[in-house]
């Protein structure tokens, strides 16, 4: 290529090394600084930040990419780096710097506001700060782009492409196919569970769920497991791609399946072409692809019976106690579903349920249709209809989630794109590959790894989300798919 | 303080920021990086140093620190801010980019070609790198100070103020106090090392080291430890001083002197007064001083008989099966000397004469009375001279020390200053503080440290090594208290 394109690469290599020393900062925030280190460390995160966004609104870096746009052929993965590297560009210079300054003291505010709210159940300490919040974001949204309603500007943060107008059937068709379901199941006698509860050391846990995780392919030479709060994934470069976990000592499926969860986000990212390190498209396309790559795996793979087939006589190595356990129990334990409270404990059918009562709250916010103040009993009311479950606390209600507290608005309903996704791409893996549930009863993931590979990871944010899917299934955005395997997965551990 | 003033703080800040960040970036290369990140990490470490070069190199810095200087009242420690910015900018300006390029080229071939050799034993495969360092590092003192010595002006890049002409006649006193005494310890039996050796599970040595570290002041809510090849201590702004370390299952002295080692370099670090937080003067003064820090715990404290009289019921819980030692036996066993090969294993008495070898041959070098052809002959003729031992291979000789790869000349008598400086110091605490050995008995290490704190470590790089020396202790440089400490040491091991 000519120099103007090469130009801008050098000038995103060094945007892109900054925001991959920043993930390193945060990683080791999360997982190894001592106490006493946060205030120096905040100083550094916010010096790299001014720094990458200085970088990010540089003449220099906007000329090469203008210039750059003249020299690439158009369909081109040249014409698709600069492309890429101009939205960002163009995003980060649209917010006004007092805006950007406002949201993010409002961000930091809103975080206090929220712990403080949710130790104290008490709504109101957090009620002025998410007002706030919210109409920040409405002028963010204003100025990314004043031609589109202020949700969908949110929703196209995290999924380029998705409106709220495609959403709004797709979650009516989740509420309407799930609720007789999981009220089905909700009638029958509980799945005997023992197998799954017992008393798992933390060592056994994690050796057991890194032979899974190596298994399906994650490479650990370029990448690392750690304890942490909250589990992620983060990457630091071609060749870097950490997870992290927590784990309970009594049910060894919440280590088991976030171990999952989270190699399946890492293998999207471990398998980017290496071409593309430090350019515009070393990145993942949206939130719901990523999301499908982490369900995938944990869902798909992890709950089925073909992979406990394989797993089964590694489980019983693991935890000897367990010995006497079927597949057919562990199947049945690994998919319970029960109406619950609280969203990151959900099972997976009743999990889009929690998503769609936040997708309909977040909405009448954005269209003015309800104010923060009527947040609580629009939650407590959404809950029963959707759930028919009702916490007696705000904590374990409207404030059990950081997204908000955090300025995230429109991130949710990735959540069930990642959930339906994948239901959509397993289902085409399985068209060209044949019965994957044979290949994984032999210990066979490399085939569906393969075409993942070859089909969405390799691309990194080429294509978008919604392309990407057509491309790989030929199929536009649905939740048949995934209506129909939770349907037989529910069926089959409730006998219904 | 008025704004030029500031000004500076706030865009040394950003050197800080960028100079920390980069610590993370190296801690964590050595601890926890997957093999595979190796490539990225390489590329972020590289544009942050770029980025922090600019940043001292930008004229706005300059500026702002010619303004300051006006500003700032001679003595006052804004005034000493200014001066240790100016000093530091002046140094990076003042190596041409072609020159600063080159060296890091030579830097990296050298470290190549010197793991190589080392491999191969055959120093032919590094002579020619290591000319071309040694050239490289002559004309980079040129253009540091066109009108000193070369060999000076690489002994000031470690430790400011130093001479070759101030070194020459205190190691010259090393070499004939140190010699005869070695000599004499030589032919007597060797003393009883038993207490020492056995198996000592790494948990148990890293518990028991952390006890120490801790009970002498070491704040692990600031710092923590983890494992590496190479134990080190590294700073990532105030609050957050990590150290690592190393040990052997059957000889738990190397992994306690290590961790001792270490926390008496982050004891230091940890002790930078918290107003000079991003500030040119948050930094050690120089080297020496940070080395005498270190020894002064590994070695003055952590050899003495005081301290295991304190230590020893904690030892033995530790190490049930070590139960039978006594404080007698273990004093001696941590006061052994004997000639050998290898620096990095050589005791507190003998690792001076493995400094002066190369000392020796180091001025010979930059004063263009030796070749670098001539080096192993040079260095094996020393070592025979000094200690009376020498290598069978070059590998255990003349090629086994990273320094002069890394192109770093004039760094190894830092060692030395360490050891002769913490003599000094720790004379002048006791004849202000009154018989250490007596508190260390105790388990009263704070006001050693107390001391150390108020002479030493808040000042941060405000003064020199010398003059916080004279400051402290009221002496110049002088080799006699480190002369006294080690003959009483090695006559009370071998009973001379």
């Amino acid at each position: 290529m000519t120099s103007a394109y090469q130009k801008m690469l050098a000038l995103w290599g060094e945007v892109s090394d900054l925001d991959n020393a920043n993930s390193v900062l945060r990683w080791d925030q999360e997982t190894y600084m001592p106490a006493k280190g946060a205030t120096a460390r905040g100083k550094i995160i916010s010096t790299l930040t001014g720094m990458r966004h200085a970088k990010l609104n540089a003449l220099e870096l906007r000329a090469a990419i203008d210039d750059a746009l003249t020299e690439v052929e158009e369909g081109s993965v040249e014409h698709a780096q600069v492309l890429r590297a101009q939205k960002k560009v163009n995003e980060a210079n649209c917010i006004p710097a007092d805006l950007a300054t406002a949201i993010a003291e409002a961000e930091s505010n809103g975080l206090v506001a929220w712990q403080n709210a949710r130790k104290e159940s008490d709504f109101s300490l957090f009620e002025s700060q998410l007002t706030e919040l919210v109409k920040l974001n409405r002028e963010k949204a204003a100025a990314l782009d004043p031609d589109s309603p202020a949700y969908d500007v949110m929703l196209n943060l995290y999924e380029e492409g998705v409106t709220e107008a495609q959403l709004v059937p797709i979650f009516d068709e989740l509420r309407s196919e799930l609720a007789p379901l999981i009220k089905a199941a909700n009638a029958t006698a509980p799945v005997d569970e023992s197998c799954a509860i017992g008393n798992f050391s933390a060592d056994a846990q994690r050796d057991f769920a890194m032979l899974i995780a190596k298994k399906i392919g994650y490479d650990t030479e370029a990448g690392r497991l750690d304890k942490t709060t909250h589990p992620f994934c983060t990457t630091f470069g071609a060749g870097d791609v950490r997870i992290t976990w927590r784990w309970l000592d009594d049910d060894f499926r919440s280590g088991l399946s976030g171990v999952m969860h989270e190699a399946g986000h890492a293998l999207y990212e471990q398998g980017f072409s290496s071409d593309l390190a430090r350019t515009p498209l070393f990145n993942a396309t949206g939130l719901g692809m990523h999301e499908s790559q982490s369900r995938l795996w944990e869902n798909m793979v992890g709950r089925s019976a073909g992979f406990w087939e394989w797993a089964m006589p590694h489980f019983r190595t693991a935890f000897p106690e367990q010995a006497h356990c079927s597949v057919e129990q562990m199947v049945k334990a690994q998919n319970t579903s029960r109406p619950s409270l609280i969203r990151v404990e959900a099972d997976e059918a009743t999990y889009n349920l929690h998503v769609a009562v936040r997708f309909e709250i977040e909405r009448k916010l954005f269209s003015n249709q309800v104010e923060v103040g009527d947040l609580p009993e629009l939650w407590d009311n959404t809950y029963s209809e959707l759930l028919g479950v009702n916490a007696d606390n705000v904590a374990d209600g409207v404030l059990q989630d950081i997204h908000w507290a955090m300025g995230a608005f429109g991130y949710f309903p990735t959540y069930s794109l990642g959930n339906i996704i994948c239901a959509q791409l397993y289902k085409a893996a399985e068209a060209e590959l044949g019965d994957l549930q044979a290949s994984f009863s032999k210990g066979e993931f490399a085939p569906l790894l393969g075409w993942l590979r070859s089909n969405i990871h390799q691309h990194g944010n080429r294509y978008s989300t919604f392309e990407l899917l057509k491309r790989a299934t030929g199929e536009e955005l649905c939740a048949g798919p995934l209506l129909k395997h939770l349907k037989d997965r529910v069926s089959s551990a409730y006998g219904l």
